[in-house]
């Protein structure tokens, strides 16, 4: 079974890679982006059968060590 | 308009950083992880109205600076 978290800032958080991609987009003359906010994406691999306790175990991993939970908000895609 | 770009390493290109959570999540007896592959998200606030013209210009903004074609695939959703 397959699962992807996607793990963004919270909003309010800073995110100066997301500026300095926003500055570089400019210089490409691509003009008209007004904000750029950057995020990871980590796709799992289980050997979990059953979808409800795959996405427990998901969310504790997220929890413990995918997402900072103080600054980060993740979501998570089952199957 | 909002505009989410995944881009992810093409199947066959080595995932160090995937391996080391890998391993990390077995280290918190999370068994039964048979794989994870890393990737990047790119949420773009643009001020375009047409999703057509949208979805061109931020393929362009693939190529040219969010994804490395070479051992990168990208996928975008506009809307």
């Amino acid at each position: 079974m397959k699962a992807r978290v996607h793990v963004t800032l919270k909003t309010g958080v800073l995110d100066p890679q997301g500026k300095a991609i926003q500055h570089a987009l400019s210089q490409l003359d691509f003009d008209g982006v007004e904000g750029v906010r950057t995020g990871k994406v980590f796709e799992l691999e289980l050997t979990d059968t059953d979808q409800t306790h795959a996405r427990e175990r998901v969310e504790a991993m997220c929890q413990q060590l995918l997402a900072n939970t103080v600054i980060e908000n993740y979501d998570i895609e089952i199957g």
